[in-house]
């Protein structure tokens, strides 16, 4: 056998691994992309548990519309302007905006997932008090144009961010989960708060919150064990690939997400007993996801113990933020959507620069990466309030997007969708009740 | 080193190459069969959530039981007969009858998920008004004969259809869904109406149908969602293997799945918004799933917009079937099973044959492909409407298989499962309203 | 091209190659992993359903904050103890302690996965009548302590029941399925019937037990079916890898996971049936469940009829157990949880030792295998037993672990969770409906 031959079949069985492993790549991300789409139901269960009766079908549509809307926009505009090679935005117009590659299908699905969490999370600070169809338009212009430009600057291969500041986010503290709390809070604070929400007491007219509670708490813990199982999709499923350093740091992602969600929740718990003596179902709910929020960016850049301390922080953030946004800025937050999704985003984006296990402050003694990492956030953070407030306020002001008070009271689902969604629940005394609160 | 050495090592390595591809393809057949069975979930919600609270432990039995059940029949007989290398069914006894052979056994378990879906299909078209024995009865004759010649022709080695006419199924519009629609239309036209649902008016005592709102809307939307994303599983995991090509056609099949159910439910939502000027949920819901069933077949075999144009085009078949099920024949089909699985499956059958991005009408220019389908369609059609009629006609005559009108004004809970589902929350009031609607 | 070379380039290709192995060995893991932490929604789902809705925000918070506060207690001790190279516990102060090495991280998660599963079983056993602080300290004693000792002995490197006594255990009926269930008995009796449960009657004063129906069957199914999905990750994910000989043993795994729910279902279907002429829902649950746990050690090793008889068998071993624990021995376990986990589980470990399709007594003709597993049988069910009677006897001797008779009759929630998980359903006579039994 000559040289020649034996070099030709080295060759030919080289390609041939590397085809293998572009294969377990795609299988990789086809399969992360498929359990991401699980978010969605995650997300719909939480709200409408969260939510009156009343509004259950006004959510439930919200949510399945915003789903399957987005596919379109995603495929229209917003995966072209997220990928490409340009620095700020997508650059030169390319295939990724007909999906003309055959290559890119699975990114295509997997990063859709990405971008319709993101407006998923805005649709829980606004529920109940938002016309359907402006909750709609705001959420295609965030799938189509606001988080492909937030994702390029992040993940793009020339994105400034990743280029020109070593921003890191593995899964996306800032990129997904910070950008949907901030359009939650802006969200949020347009609509005003629901009916009945804050009362005037006192001399002073001081508002104090009062507590709505949801209809079903089962609905609301589904959600979030929902959300847990396909966030580890989310988490893992952006190691980018499977080559021995990628699916171990996709281990990692697993890891330290597991851990983070328990410390936080074991702090919110500690927390709350103390304070109240008893102990809060809905506090923990939002304690788990906070400790994902916040470990989303770092998850594959730090160790077990890095992912703990990340985990506790992110469940005292989430409850002071939400202290605050109801007590003293009297935003009324439902699901406490920007403090468990903005605040604990950006914390996460910023411990990563303290905790990477490569390059933090902690571990390499520079603060480099912390930099990059607060540019990142600052950018990242304006970026989605300056548009948001634009959207909002302008669509407000121009055409109003809340429910008056009679339809909150009367509900949406009577209003607008046909009735009630446990119309066999719903005797007469509870149509009085809802009437009245 | 000799030649022949190094001849042995190549081979070596190239078993073991091949060995490595074998493996990779067992772990996917293996992850997409453990999620597809995630589909008897989702249709246990979405129609446990359409039918009216007194019916619930019914409809939960039946899908438990069918999806249990169905294995060891499955097992026994269907298998056997969907595999082997017969023209029109099984051929010689084979190993598979007994599944003897470890080899078979992840194509076991997948290719159940695909049998048990079909009769799942039925089991909402019938809800509320046919006995447990016989609908478990024709549930396992549906898994343990009807289902498997269809698939045969279609999928096996030799079937005719796959042979001879160059039909194209990717994961089962026709094989699968269409099969299961068509027994639901039988199935609900045997079973008759359930009360209630028509009212005669005027003079020439024209049947007018009444909406019937079913118990829950967060559970059928609930189904829905988890329909989605084990249905990707359903369509992605139909590659066959996971070989460049193949892997690369499970991501088209995915990114087309995503997109067909985008563009079916957006026109469905603008459709009946133009009509009624309202949001309806329910209509949302079954376009999604009439936009998966239609790119079920085509899924691997289109292009992003090939695949938009399907899922448009099986939002206004449903539309227009449920109709014309509802208002011209008086057939009462609570899921609308039959417009949705039934009429977009065999519009996904013919689709395919114009937008095949290889052997289409409109990409090839020839009419072959399209022949194949519509032949394809015409079989699949007729086995499924002929023994459909044989078994619900003949079975109904002899044994009579619906409930009389006072069993279903009371319900199937209480008159064969012990008790009302929700016992606490069927209060005296609630009880009565049962009986009077 | 010098033989050096050449063999060079051929270290190096099956360096390669053993590379791309170990990566789809760790994508498995990682796939299996995050899908079996589904069965914690599962099993929330089942035992909520079962229950009173007063005491539905009890059982949430409890399957929450076990699942979330369990990772941080695996993290600290429980995977340190389970891993390592000791006789019968963890040996020499090593790595996994502090989850040092980034090779674990994978295993850390899915192991934790089993962990959590048997605490989970016992909390079924225990819902209503058990303080929260308690179950919580003894959950974490179980995930710390007690499951990882098993978990050594059966399955570490040099356990001494897979060493000395070639125990075989697939994915745990023995391991995790049974010792979960002896702490549910335990619980269950030390914590006493529900009030209500049994009534005196005749003159001997006789204990009968009254059906006590939870408050809702969708979420009690729903929770089997997604507890069957998970279930099945659980099992093929045991294949301790993904060379050919494990991917089969994981299809063989699959496979006969699903025929074992459906015998087992099948026979308690009839049996009910023929006992009572109804068809009862609770119980067909149970069975599913009943046939999974049986099979969850035998999975990997045995034929698909081979699975389908311990299935069968597994049916009457839950009912037969169920009627004396209930009938007999008096004890309240509202999920069943001695009878479905640690029964079949004890059922499955034996059965394994007759039917192992290699070293089986009717394939071997040989008892060695059926000792190994006895000897396992009675180790594993004796340290789940005698550490389950010092914690639950000690702690209620000590601080009384049960509610008192009249927060039983409030319900938990209002009691200690700030109100009904329901409060738009529980109008007034369902409250006074909730204290009168």
């Amino acid at each position: 056998m000559s040289t020649e031959e034996i070099a030709a079949l080295q060759a030919e069985l080289e390609a041939q691994l590397a085809s293998q492993r572009a294969t377990i790549d795609e299988l990789w991300l086809v399969v992360s992309a498929i359990n991401i789409l699980g978010l969605q139901l995650g997300f719909a269960m939480l709200e409408t548990g969260v939510a009156r009766a009343k509004n259950t079908k006004s959510i439930l549509l919200k949510n399945l519309a915003d789903m399957s809307l987005g596919v379109f926009v995603w495929l229209v505009i917003g995966f072209g302007l997220y990928v490409g090679d340009g620095r700020f935005v997508s650059g030169a117009p390319h295939d990724g905006f007909m999906l003309l590659n055959d290559e890119d299908y699975a990114l295509f699905a997997q990063s859709y997932g990405f971008a319709i969490t993101g407006t998923t999370i805005m649709s829980g600070a606004v529920l109940s008090r938002m016309k359907f169809e402006w909750y709609i338009l705001i959420s295609c212009i965030f799938v189509g144009l606001v988080y492909p430009v937030s994702a390029h600057w992040a993940w793009a291969e020339n994105g400034f961010l990743s280029v020109d500041f070593d921003y890191k986010d593995y899964a996306g503290s800032g990129v997904v989960h910070m950008i949907g709390g901030v359009y939650g809070l802006v969200g949020a604070w347009v609509c005003g708060p629901r009916v009945g929400r804050f009362v005037q007491q006192g001399f002073d007219t001081k508002s104090v919150p009062r507590p709505l509670p949801g209809h079903s708490s089962t609905l609301q813990v589904m959600g979030v064990f929902l959300l847990t199982v396909s966030w580890m999709f989310f988490n893992a499923g952006s190691s980018g690939g499977t080559n021995p350093e990628q699916m171990r740091s996709a281990s990692r992602a697993l890891a330290a997400s597991m851990i983070a969600l328990s410390t936080s929740c074991g702090v919110v718990i500690i927390i709350m007993y103390i304070k109240d003596r008893t102990h809060h179902l809905a506090e923990a709910c939002n304690a788990v996801l906070a400790g994902l929020v916040a470990i989303t960016g770092p998850c594959g850049h730090v160790d077990p113990w890095g992912a703990a301390v990340i985990g506790a922080g992110a469940g005292v953030v989430y409850l002071c933020v939400s202290h605050v946004m109801l007590h003293r800025l009297h935003i009324d937050d439902p699901v406490d959507a920007f403090a468990v999704h903005g605040a604990c985003g950006a914390f996460g984006v910023i411990m990563l620069g303290i905790l990477d296990y490569q390059d933090g402050l902690v571990y390499a003694g520079s603060l480099d990466l912390l930099y990059g990492q607060f540019v990142g956030f600052i950018c990242l953070f304006m970026w989605a309030l300056i548009t948001a407030l634009i959207l909002f306020v302008s669509l407000n002001r121009i055409f109003g997007i809340s429910l008056d008070e009679d339809d909150q009271l009367l509900g949406l689902d009577v209003k607008y969708h046909e009735g009630y969604a446990y119309p066999e629940f719903s005797a007469q005394d509870v149509m009085e009740y809802n009437r009245t609160r």
